[in-house]
């Protein structure tokens, strides 16, 4: 059971075309990986990305009025596939539990958006499709590499809005999302107040602070070391990318977003062959595990896009003075759900969230996901909250 | 305030010889830096040290039984100066506010002792004596680099017995640290239960579990991606040694070790003349202090001592099948102090070691130690628990 669960976490995590299999009924719904393209796009910070193209999924159908429609955002190693198979035998979405015909976010009643970010981190998983420094830039007729601009976590809110209106969607009766994922629903909900009827943030935070600018700079720190970093000119044929450092700064998202539980199955085992106590070079058991689980996920990835997701984030509501002044702007009900052992954002962050969203005089709701895996309890631990979602949704 | 608290406990994390200026009575002793050497020293994992030199320092006098010692021992970048100033206007020792005359620690009472660790990572602060990889290798002529054999946190034990035999102590009134100091007290408290009479650990865990094992990888994983590293061979004359590594790993320890609020000063400041949203390889303010905070760190240390000092950790208790195998073998009586903000050693690592302490029918004392910095209230935030101390030892 253990092995089950670290195994959905370390895969939740990675690419979603290795998505948890999660025991679903048979009526998980096949969805299509589609693409939206849209041209033009001025950043934030005030530079001009001539075309850009992220994946999305849909369930559900809009309605006449526009209004019935559900974005759902993603993690930092996630993307689009939050519910539904590409094919049958396929894996479900991270969230398929709590979205689908019948389910807590019911596709019988709402259409419901899942895409890709921008600077989204599984460039090479086959599914993800996103624009970032891997892209082509057509002055160069090359990658960008760190010639692409900086993105703030409003340029993802700024490119899904281009991507709703291209859909016809006038209102949203539902943001939400996991860890990242909250954050840009609280971006959303600052950003766009007057289309938002509810905000869910699940395992997030109303407040970048110091201490969450520090880790993330933390997790990037191995890619810079990496001697094939070259200051993000690794592309050119020939050339080997920062694939160790990559995989070290994805080694400690999955340690950090999971739980001591969740690496108990391990104990304090040499790995095979080798001796710790005699060699400095050998390893553990839980050494070598999160070694082949990086390494793996960073194969699927790009070590520029990791630093621009870092970046987005550390400027998560740059554009208020304060997280109280984005908040406040919110005429949304809330439902905040956070994880008692999320050593990522702690219950701290969301408890402040609370605190603060009910001195503006916001209702909102409070829910805790619990489980053996931390922070990633809010990914794969859903399904008891169904009922609760469902009744937030019905007010 | 929060500066200050901040200053503390970046220099409580650095070489001692830098460490916090805490307000003290005016009679804090004069200590004297000794230098302790033994010879032929068999390591636990089976390889011989032919010479070991730690430095340590002591206060009070040893009685005529050599009965009424304490040991003090460090946390993973500390050193000897528990206590006491090298001269009149030097910096106190990190737990001078509970050790020295007429203090909770009562210097008039006990003869007090501290100790420089094996692989003491402050090896060119001009203070710690310390045996390692930057040690001469008598059998090459150059430093032993990674042919230093592996040392378990026993091997930290026994070499501080040998010290305490050479001094002429037969029983311990008490064994007590903080952090990696706690684990040497409850690995004391393992190896002589007949010698032991009070175990105080701080901030410690009795279990270094899987997920502790994880951390420590993540926190040296910097070094070995540092292409001045070179396998630990960057000794000779004329070869960088991998400082950018070494301070990317301090600087994993240094956030660790705080919590949110030591870092909110800097509010998301960029720094100065710095643009976070528009050039990717700019900085925030925050990074910019932890950058600079950790090189300075970097220069007074050594990587390879990092490396086997994290293995020391990760080999914390090998010798036994369980920590409650361990802890069963203790006749003393326990003051087990945590830091609910704890982001290392979490609460839950403590209070499971009082629950399995009680379980095995030990006399057994918890105490909480707030304040603004997580794990490091246990080495600047004492002084409120004198008290407490003071009645554990006259137990």
């Amino acid at each position: 059971m253990k092995r089950r669960l670290l195994l959905a976490a370390t895969l939740a995590l990675a690419a979603l075309s290795q998505a948890p299999a999660i025991a679903q009924p048979a009526a998980t719904e096949i969805v299509e990986k589609k693409v939206f393209e849209t041209t033009g796009y001025v950043t934030r910070g005030g530079a001009t990305i001539p075309t850009i193209r992220i994946g999305y999924q849909t369930a559900g159908t809009l309605n006449a009025a526009g209004d019935n429609a559900v974005i759902v955002t993603h993690f930092f190693s996630g993307n689009s596939h939050a519910f539904g198979r590409y094919a049958e035998g396929q894996p479900a979405g991270y969230w398929d539990a709590i979205i689908g015909p019948g389910r807590a976010i019911d596709t019988n009643r709402y259409f419901v958006i899942s895409s890709d970010t921008l600077v989204n981190l599984n460039v090479r998983d086959g599914r993800t499709v996103t624009t970032g420094p891997v892209s082509m830039n057509p002055a160069t007729g090359r990658p960008w590499a760190l010639d692409f601009p900086v993105i703030a976590m409003r340029d993802f809110i700024e490119v899904q809005k281009r991507l709703l209106d291209s859909l016809g969607v006038r209102r949203l009766a539902l943001v939400t999302g996991a860890s990242m994922g909250a954050l840009q629903a609280i971006e959303w909900a600052a950003a766009y107040p007057q289309m938002i009827d509810r905000v869910m943030p699940v395992i997030g935070s109303s407040e970048f602070d110091p201490w969450a600018i520090a880790w993330l700079d933390i997790w990037e720190s191995p890619i810079r070391l990496d001697p094939n970093f070259n200051n993000g000119d690794y592309y050119a044929q020939g050339r080997e990318p920062p694939t160790r450092g990559l995989a070290e700064a994805l080694k400690i998202v999955t340690v950090q977003a999971q739980d001591r539980p969740a690496l108990a199955r391990f104990g304090r085992r040499a790995a095979e062959g080798q001796d710790p106590l005699r060699r400095i070079g050998d390893r553990f058991e839980v050494e070598r595990f999160l070694d082949e689980a990086a390494l793996a996920r960073a194969r699927v990835s790009d070590a520029n896009h990791f630093l621009y997701l870092v970046r987005a984030n550390q400027l998560f509501l740059h554009e208020y003075a304060s997280s109280e002044a984005a908040l406040s702007r919110s005429q949304a009900r809330w439902f905040v759900v956070a994880s008692p052992t999320d050593r990522v954002f702690m219950l701290d962050y969301n408890t402040e969230m609370v605190a603060l969203l009910r001195r503006l005089g916001r209702p909102v709701d409070f829910a805790e996901v619990t489980g053996p895996l931390g922070h990633l309890n809010g990914v794969v631990g859903m399904a008891p909250l169904a009922d609760r979602i469902r009744a937030f949704l019905q007010n």
